[in-house]
């Protein structure tokens, strides 16, 4: 227990500690802090306290204006700075709980502080790694009986992504403008995305750094991943659709992803693995994993939308619907010698389940536009209109008390007005 | 002219001016230069010369280890520093000319200095705008009456590759292992690939930052082209084949790519603009273009192989092969609003002229590996081997002078030992 109250429903237990990036009016400063309850722990204040053997030189990483130097230190370090915070936040630990002076400089309440972007991302990769979800995208664009491309079962399906656009929960998105070809037998048309969609994911951000030529092993897999977040990897599916052959999702994908601004730790999950799916065939060697390394972790997506008086529940699935582990995405990413940073993100891929109510986009909800998604109040949708707000959350629930990810939330702005004409 | 001597066949007159990054075996903190014949002009020496009205309060924006603060701030400055390199490099200039001290400092021999990456590249974009290239792939994959994409000639089509593992030219590239299907009728195997090729490319880095949800008009695209580089986008042909369908090349080109470390500004390509190459269908309004921002900038191929006595020509192609402009790829990259950042790098694709001697990759010199390239000694290849260096050049020709890129090379490391088996 920590001597800072804790509701029973918070996302933010002791048992969690996730890290993020804040700032305050008063300190604009982007600060490393940790969340406790209703409250962030401002870690640029209490460093010093970090006095384990593999920190207390280096106390300075916690002084920073993203993660990417804690990130880099590695599991030692990871694991001593836990310790170390559950210590001081512990209600049989004085160093904090009885200085006033400390505690009042240290805790911030969560609602004065904006939150920023975890790390710088160097690279952002998006893998597609939700079988349900690749398996309903085939049916609905080529057949059933041919719906996972060849390849699929035998590798996570990925690719790189944009990074600069990648922005902390809260930031609006703007509709994007693009070609189209609405019909196969004329040209293509220039103007606002009209089938603007979410997808439900969960990223990763990776620890230490590997040098380029060195690929990651399965045994050592799990040191270079940090911790987890929410994502929403926004998709415009009709400039996809003309765009995408033969190289990918481009311009579909590159005007916003969003992630949640708290970064579960891999610490901090461990408690919720559960079994891995059963993989058949079995992956070829460098794939092989003996270990479960599968998370149960409850997500849910909801719409705002005008006419509503509060969000709407649309999705409800779990993280534990991922085919291909985390530790296999990042050792098929490195096998080729691709060297990974501090900080890189690495996605899921849209999380669908196996029921019509657990999808995690409106494509597969409304399979292709041709149903709607009730809103309530009588407001449905197929895609996402101008003003609506989509937000995710997700937790897992331990024996009375929840480890939770907050929300990754974002707003449509309408299209940049220069270019609807 | 300028007082330092510059062979008339040298890439880097004072016509020229290129920016790179180095460092020296006396002084290895990574630090700006500008290339002048066989020697670097060391910024840091020499930044309190920039005394024009945008520069001379931020002189410190040479003193930095990579580019990018430069880059980003736009032409105003990037005109007013290549002016300030042109008086104080003039023979009619005394400031250097006359002061020996200051010489010995600030110009250092290349021969001494190891070239590092220009820019440190948040991303990285590669396009695919050569028509020759496009359609010589699409015949070999396809067939020749539909060897383009009904997309190809509406966008520039192209993807998000992977900045981590873009390095500079003279770095080892490893051979990659990954998975392949060499018989479509049994599993995949594992292993080194078997189709190493290289992709002559010539790539840009941008400018100032834009803000997300803002496109670049193409009035304003030239403001964010800063210069460019020869480029040699590695790519394992086996990879790709098994894993690109349907989210593009991922592992297949994640394992380095190899950029050469002078920047060309685009202040000094200018005098070498030519004619656009005809667009036809017309482009959407979004993407059409009055001004010619094409280029003759000539490159060749060359090989170094065990058993040759000095590298062997392979190619002759020219970067004004190329359909779409630079700033076309830009407009397009940002028109849903996606941002770019100063130090992004954007490749042009494969450029392969139309002659069977003019074409940018071993794939398509050796047509998918039904006839070889001779490299003379009676050495020949259909793909690359270990211990083959493949080296870019490329130059303009002006009017007794040459504006030259310098080389952009890579050695074939064998694939890593624990991988092989």
């Amino acid at each position: 227990m920590s001597f800072v109250n804790v509701a029973p429903d918070s996302d933010f237990p002791i048992q969690n500690l996730p890290y993020g990036v804040f700032s305050t009016p008063d300190n604009p400063r982007p600060r490393i802090g940790v969340a406790i309850g209703d409250f962030i722990l401002d870690l640029t204040q209490v460093k010093q306290l970090f006095d384990g053997p593999v920190l207390r030189d280096i106390q300075d990483v916690f002084d920073q204006p993203t993660l990417n130097a804690f990130m880099g230190l590695g599991k030692p370090a990871w694991t001593e700075a836990r310790s170390t915070l559950q210590q001081i936040l512990s209600d049989s630990e004085p160093v904090l709980r009885d200085n006033a002076e400390l505690r009042a400089r240290a805790l911030v309440p969560q609602s004065q502080a904006t939150m920023l972007l975890p790390a710088r991302i160097g690279d952002y990769t998006d893998f597609y790694s939700s079988k349900n979800h690749a398996f309903n995208v085939g049916c609905m664009f080529r057949d059933p009986a041919n719906a996972l491309n060849p390849n699929w079962t035998y590798l996570p399906v990925g690719y790189h992504g944009r990074a600069s656009s990648v922005v902390v929960s809260g930031t609006p998105i703007r509709r994007p403008t693009g070609q189209t070809r609405p019909d196969d037998n004329k040209p293509p048309v220039f103007g606002p995305c009209r089938l603007l969609d979410f997808e439900l994911e969960m990223a990763f951000f990776t620890g230490p750094a590997t040098r380029l030529g060195e690929p990651v092993s399965m045994d050592k897999a799990e040191d270079h991943i940090f911790g987890m977040v929410l994502m929403n990897d926004w998709s415009a599916r009709d400039i996809q659709k003309w765009e995408y052959v033969p190289l990918g999702p481009f311009l579909a994908k590159n005007f916003g992803t969003t992630v949640s601004p708290w970064v579960v730790t891999m610490d901090a999950l461990k408690p919720f693995i559960v079994t891995n799916l059963l993989q058949d065939p079995a992956p070829l060697p460098y794939l092989q994993q003996e270990d479960n390394y599968n998370f149960d972790i409850k997500l849910d997506v909801s719409i705002m939308a005008d006419g509503l008086a509060k969000p709407a529940v649309i999705s409800r699935s779990n993280f534990k619907n991922m085919y291909w582990t985390m530790k296999q995405q990042l050792v098929h990413h490195t096998v080729t010698g691709c060297n990974i940073n501090p900080g890189d993100l690495m996605g899921s891929g849209t999380i669908s389940g196996e029921s019509q109510d657990s999808l995690g986009s409106l494509l597969e909800l409304c399979w292709k536009g041709t149903r709607t998604v009730d809103l309530g109040n009588g407001v449905t949708r197929k895609f996402l209109q101008d003003g609506d707000e989509v937000i995710f959350s997700g937790y897992c629930e331990g024996n009375g008390y929840r480890v939770g990810f907050g929300t990754c939330a974002g707003k449509i702005l309408p299209a940049h007005a220069a270019l609807v004409g």
